[in-house]
């Protein structure tokens, strides 16, 4: 791939300060531009690196004002972050290569409907009666259960397991080992102290536009679905449990765990190792704190919580710096006492 | 599956309380009722939806007393919630299709014994030397390494890895991508900052009627056995390390971690998110929440433990409930400051 | 295997106190000793053991000094525990059976170049046009993306997945079902609440003699490499995000969690569950508790953090101490409370 700036400019709408002629060859970040690569300026903390940069040329916001000699070209844009992810994409794009067709040896099973432009790779397994839709590309090692169902465009990666009658919807991505649908946690006490497991008959129901992070594991539940809404976005290492349902568009972190039939609101934006207690319900808009431990009620939308257990944020902040300095707060304390002892008479 | 409630309510050995030649064909949640399902009844919690559900019948604590009206027909047994668990166990044997055969192309290595109602998926691999009871199910990609056991009824799935030497019980089930039988952990510092890994040899051994959830991990001893004892039930994405013991009966909720040699008692029940530190031995019956910190020395059988590092639980309450109020707390240390400073001449 | 106690004395270069022509055949843990097997003590704490272990003989420090009469027959050395490790390293050196050849099904892309005494396992994949060093073993159902370099004398066990254009240098090792190279987990807020993918085209870079965990998750960069410097011990299911460095020698144990752009320093210890977050800058030498939640602004090297927000150890052990008594700090504050409201005229 090579363009000049002047392409690149016309493609983002932007206006060239400098040498249009340029080629650019690559994307990097700031720090690490060199010859024939194109770079970003967002974030002014990386500001210092603009005088400095070799790139060819850096993708800036219409206003930015800089405040020594710019050696580099420049390209003036509305949203240089927004331009160079249009960028990002567009690189993708170009050099994506699309896999079609199906490796030998692999399995469909039987009553299996699939679309166009198909990709079932090498030792993959697709159950009977599932119904696959176009340009769904399920990669080698991938597993795929009887009765499913999965939208078009939707990829499955390397060794993803899915159970039967997981329903799926488009444009979803599933990372390498992700597990969709294995058993709910639930046991039955028995008089000796054992525990019978109570059958996990639900199945799991992620809608459109979802992504699955590598190695996160979804439970299937116990009765009906456990749900994924459109536009969710997880990350790896999460689990699920069964019969939780996740609201429209929330985020959520790594190795975050949200126990059985807990319902999470929608845009949520939920932090690394973060924990949910079982039959929660967390509103929407609700963001929470990397290994926040979140449990009891909370209606209002819009929260920050923070800590474990979790509070609101202002008030988790003010409590741990107090706990920063508890030494010193018993030490006043102690120094009172001292005092009030000497008053005896 | 289609059955009339006088059917249900004889295996059930309930009472009709209602029309019992309403046709049952499906199992659901009380509030998700429409005609032609059953439900349950047992949290109090849930019911408002008794009066109000679609459900063709509603199985209750043959001592309930409805406060309003019901108009499903009600089927009274001794404990609800049993009676409904033994429902879906039934349900599940009759839709149940047990897999029987072996796949192609698939492994087996020399010297391996197989039981009868073998199952093995395509993709899957078994080693050499092994032993392989009746009726053991093992799912396609699956991984069974050299001279491992694994007793009657025990079922493998999907992607499951299991190493060299792993010796498994009986009624034993393993989710989608877990790991068993992986190194330990264990590096020996050299002098110039590097480590040097020790070599593991030892092995796991897991005992009767445990589960192992989907992508956990379970490492092998340095030298002996990891040890899961009878009953164990282990959630999705726990982490066992090497020189573990689990004693019987205990219940381990997802993502939580027990670090080398630790020895966890019986009858145990471990929230999700919980970490135990190495060598620690908690004994029987201890309760352990979610996200809890588990260091030091524990003597007494079945404590609560909570809060990280964990305290037990009703101390750890009263000192979350007052770090709550910190900010309150060194407020009332100043007024008391400022008084003293008044009062001095 | 067996061999006589005079011949493992000189392996070891050690002194034999007792009876130099017992067999020994096997390794056990001290506390696990019987006749024929060779232990060691190193930790006091296991000192009783040595009074009634049934081992034939145990390894001890040159200068250890029984506090009662010893029946076993004792190998003193300068470092017990070293000299142990060294005979597990000799012991797995006769008992390891190398893996050769390329098992049928497999698959091997177009372009790619293998070295000597290669092992390929069954249904396992090697993408295009990958280099591949001498000695490399991948095991069964693993699978290695486009562009791959692998040095030599690394290993990848069975189902693990390493995206195209990832970088492996010479001794490393992958356990089971880790992930390498997967999407790092960004996305642009878009004005209707949605999210969209930021292309993630970097790869991930993993220098020479690292290890890393079953389970694990090691994301690709944005632009550029994550990388893991050589030397670097990863345990099972921990997660590092997209265009984090880990410094040479690093430890990090299970299930901890590193946030995007993050920079771990040389020769750090980390502790269980640990979390760190995005673009922080850990120095060198650093050990970090279990639990742990690191954040803010860190520059000494050498420090101790602990708790979450993580503190320096003893700050964090001295407010922790503190915590656990809080009600009565409470009780105190309202003592003097009281004597005040009484001493009010």
């Amino acid at each position: 791939m090579e363009f000049t700036v002047k392409q690149i400019a016309g493609l983002l709408g932007g206006e060239v300060e400098g040498n249009e002629t340029l080629k650019i060859s690559q994307l990097s970040k700031i720090e690490e531009g060199k010859p024939g690569a194109i770079s970003f300026l967002s974030n002014t903390k990386y500001e210092p690196f603009l005088y400095t940069t070799d790139a060819s040329a850096v993708i800036v916001d219409r206003r930015f004002e800089p405040k020594k000699v710019v050696k580099t070209t420049l390209i003036r844009v509305e949203n240089a972050y927004t331009a160079f992810t249009l960028l990002l994409q567009q690189y993708e794009q170009f050099i994506k290569k699309e896999k079609y067709g199906i490796e030998q040896p692999s399995y469909v099973g039987e009553g299996t409907s699939i679309g166009e432009n198909f990709y079932l790779g090498a030792f993959a397994c697709v159950g009977k009666n599932c119904r696959i839709g176009q340009n769904v590309k399920i990669y080698p090692q991938a597993y795929v259960g009887d009765n499913v169902q999965i939208g078009d465009n939707s990829v499955i990666h390397m060794g993803v397991k899915i159970y039967n009658n997981t329903v799926i919807g488009s444009h979803c991505i599933f990372f390498a080992n992700a597990v969709i649908g294995s058993d709910g946690f639930g046991f039955a006490p028995q008089s000796d102290g054992s525990y019978q497991a109570i059958p996990q008959l639900g199945n799991v129901v992620i809608e459109d536009h979802v992504s699955v992070g590598a190695g996160t594991t979804i439970d299937c539940a116990t009765m009906g679905s456990t749900i994924i809404r459109q536009g969710v976005k997880i990350d790896n290492l999460v689990q699920v449990a069964h019969n939780v349902e996740i609201g429209k568009n929330t985020v959520i972190a790594a190795q975050a765990g949200i126990a059985g039939s807990a319902k999470i609101g929608e845009n949520c934006v939920i932090g690394g190792q973060a924990g949910f207690a079982g039959h929660i319900n967390l509103p929407n808009r609700t963001k929470v704190g990397g290994q926040a431990g979140v449990s009891g009620k909370w209606r209002q939308a819009g929260l920050s919580l923070h800590g474990s257990p979790a509070m609101e944020i202002k008030d988790s902040l003010r409590s741990s710096a107090i706990f920063r300095r508890l030494p010193l707060l018993e030490k006043r304390v102690q120094a009172l006492e001292n005092l009030k002892q000497e008053e005896k008479p």
